[in-house]
């Protein structure tokens, strides 16, 4: 039976014959078919009838149906409608732009708006840097996405985008404080983005970049931040890079060996990939070997760009050559960020002792937890449902919160290492171990004390 | 002694000797010298000194300083700082980004955010009209400016003009429940506006256009509305031109005269005049002689760029030339939206009988309210000092809230129009009046009221 879960929950409205043992009958079709019953309201009772509405969550549409479609066959039970949970929540969008304060009286309108506004207006036009004071810009983020590369699902588009973009900017706020609005752009040209977000860059203090496909998120981010004064970060690079960082961090605390010493291999050389190896050699990896599709990235291989060419200079010292088995030998670290698949077993059991496997790809990660853990000292994952999930949202609030606070023109290697280090340092030593290498999303002190950290490093 | 308001309040913190009526001294100095004294509180009191909060109404940066002086010359009473309050409301600015619902548990961040979000994304990109439904585009509108033409502070920049634009996002949601997001663009270059705001267009539901200079804003507004499936409205023009005509109607209706059959001068022909003058062709009117600082426009004239002449040619049917002298003879109507003096009462006293002066220019109107009064049936201004204030907050929310309920894709004339008229309706016959042809900018009837006329008409 596959995972059930809240993103795939309805709610049935059932119509019942009023009689005993009925419902019971209901919640064990729900339960044979495999659906896991939630919250149970009572809609109305009347006529010998009775209306409950039941939340179940399933696994996938079809599992939906099944279990509608059981329930419909059973004589006196009648399914009115089923609504799906994820779709109610997203009516009208699930962000909002609020006043920081009331507009109640003609005091109020004529401070907060003509004519008291204009001495404000004036006062920035004589001191731009007083719009990071007294206007939005102090706390404001925008996320901005071409929609060429969200989640899993590939090039969907800017309209498609937005649910990602809007959840982005309930993160930002839940997390860091800080106000995110999404710029979903209807166009995928790299001058016409880096001109766009120029553009309109005067109300905001910084720039989230989102699932921007590869190669063009490297111009687009360095651009950026060449031309603008705010901090431009793109998340699926960075974000991803730092979380890595800080889970490693630990993991090497945990088997005790050093960032110098180890072996590292890593599946997947895109933009994520590239970030995570950068970092890996900022903080003091010597020997990485990074793979794409084709095999192992060294210099003068065929079928590579620009970027591989210089992934491949950087990288792999000893020149080796082959696949994912010449490259996992004696490797004391795998990261994937490629797809399902891309590690077996047989090949984590010719990694070093006491392996560190950071299989990242999702929702289905290169090698499942279940296969991997008895071989690995240390696993981790993006998902929820396993141990030490590796989850951007630990990164993103804080770092930005931070720069935010100190006003930064951009985003520093130091910052970013600060950051990692600050969410690694959030798993206390007494409590590391295999399984805890790295804070849970919903750990309030992480964004705290990443902005914490990115203010100090920023100064 | 010029008006004293909360545009131009200060906070003052005054130490005091505790002796009896030093206190009674202070605030009579503050009287003396013009101040305008609201809350007072006690901050502390120790060793024989009392620190007060005093909250001071002003005219002017300079009236502050002869308060804060006077105040500082009387022995015993020391002024340790006085502060800004409209400066101390803006500070971190006067919106925020909030979700609409909490992000507090692992079912609830799987529903919002991965993996569930992805199925919404799948079936907004399988049919992109969703987007309506599904995101925040459906109750969400840009306001876009270049900070060219800013309040009467004009060509600010667009740092600068963030706080007009915020502002204006607390009136819509105040006033329409309508969410509204600046965007300030650092480029003043139609085609790049044009381009930017089309670029970043997919996530709202409709653009609001805000303080750009004419004649450019005349090309922008026309192109994105052709080039966008969604509302794109110049509040500047259209906003006003509706206020204007919500105030004509019932000023006609007070006066008991037709608009077919009366006289009307324009002063100030730019993106207001302009917008006014084709409502109210579309209104009836049949002779409107518009004028700009050359005098009056009449076909073939010296000093005309393009849309000046096709001003001309659709008003002054008898083609009668010279200045304001000669125009306002027996005119039943005049509008003002261009500067302070541009109507003399000598001119008001040559219109016909029972006349209409709509003096819109602000902060100070063409005549002043306490000169034409005597002389005039109805007078309205842009100002909330004096009754019957014209002023677009009447209008953009409903209007916008109207227009995204029904998804319409532009703003036609016939909703402005009938947008109008409910804005007018709003005043009962009964309680019509010369000095109450509008309703008050408060009066939370009125977005409602055009909000179900725009929609209606767009059928």
């Amino acid at each position: 039976m596959p995972n059930t879960g809240a993103s795939h929950s309805i709610t049935l409205r059932l119509q019942m014959n009023h009689q005993p043992g009925l419902f019971a009958r209901a919640t064990e079709i729900i339960g044979t078919t495999g659906g896991n019953i939630g919250a149970i309201d009572i809609v109305k009772i009347n006529k010998g009838k009775i209306t409950r509405d039941v939340t179940v969550d399933t696994s996938s549409d079809e599992h939906k149906q099944t279990i509608i479609t059981a329930l419909s066959n059973e004589p006196g039970i009648k399914v009115v409608h089923s609504s799906d949970r994820v779709f109610l929540m997203h009516l009208g969008g699930k962000i909002e732009v609020n006043s920081r304060f009331p507009l109640k009286s003609r005091d109020e309108l004529s401070m907060a708006y003509t004519p008291g506004v204009a001495r404000v207006c004036q006062a920035i036009h004589k001191d731009p840097q007083l719009a990071h004071n007294l206007t939005i810009k102090k706390n404001t983020v925008a996320i901005v996405s071409d929609g060429t590369a969200v989640l899993g699902l590939g090039d969907i588009g800017p309209e498609a985008a937005m649910p990602v973009m809007e959840g982005k900017a309930m993160l930002f706020k839940e997390f860091g404080g800080v106000d995110a609005f999404p710029i979903c752009l209807n166009t995928t040209d790299t001058e016409e983005i880096i001109r766009t977000v120029k553009a309109i860059a005067p109300g905001f203090g910084g720039i989230n970049l989102e699932d921007i496909s590869a190669p063009r998120c490297f111009e687009i981010e360095r651009r950026l931040q060449e031309e603008l004064n705010i901090p431009v970060f793109h998340d699926d690079q960075h974000g991803t890079a730092i979380v890595l960082i800080a889970g490693l961090i630990n993991a090497l605390k945990f088997v005790n060996k050093k960032p110098k010493d180890i072996k590292a291999v890593v599946a997947g050389v895109g933009a994520a990939g590239t970030a995570c190896t950068k970092m890996m050699l900022d903080l003091g990896l010597k020997n990485i070997i990074g793979l794409d599709r084709t095999g192992i990235l060294y210099p003068g291989r065929d079928n590579m760009n620009e970027e591989k060419q210089a992934y491949a200079e950087m990288t792999n010292p000893h020149k080796i050559q082959g696949s994912m088995d010449e490259a996992i030998k004696d490797a004391d670290l795998f990261v994937g960020l490629s797809g399902p698949g891309v590690l077996s077993l047989e090949q984590v059991k010719k990694m070093a002792k006491d392996p560190i496997v950071f299989a990242m790809s999702n929702p289905t990660p290169e090698i499942m937890p279940e296969i991997a853990l008895p071989h690995v000292a240390v696993m981790a994952t993006g998902r929820s449902d396993y141990p030490n999930q590796l989850n951007n949202v630990l990164c993103f609030p804080g770092i930005f919160k931070g720069a935010l606070k100190c006003r930064a023109t951009s985003i520093t290697e130091k910052m970013k290492l600060a950051a990692a280090t600050a969410i690694a340092d959030t798993v206390k030593s007494s409590e590391l171990c295999a399984e805890y290498i790295i804070p849970g999303v919903f750990n309030k002190d992480v964004a705290r004390k990443v902005a914490r950290a990115v203010k100090k490093a920023a100064k």
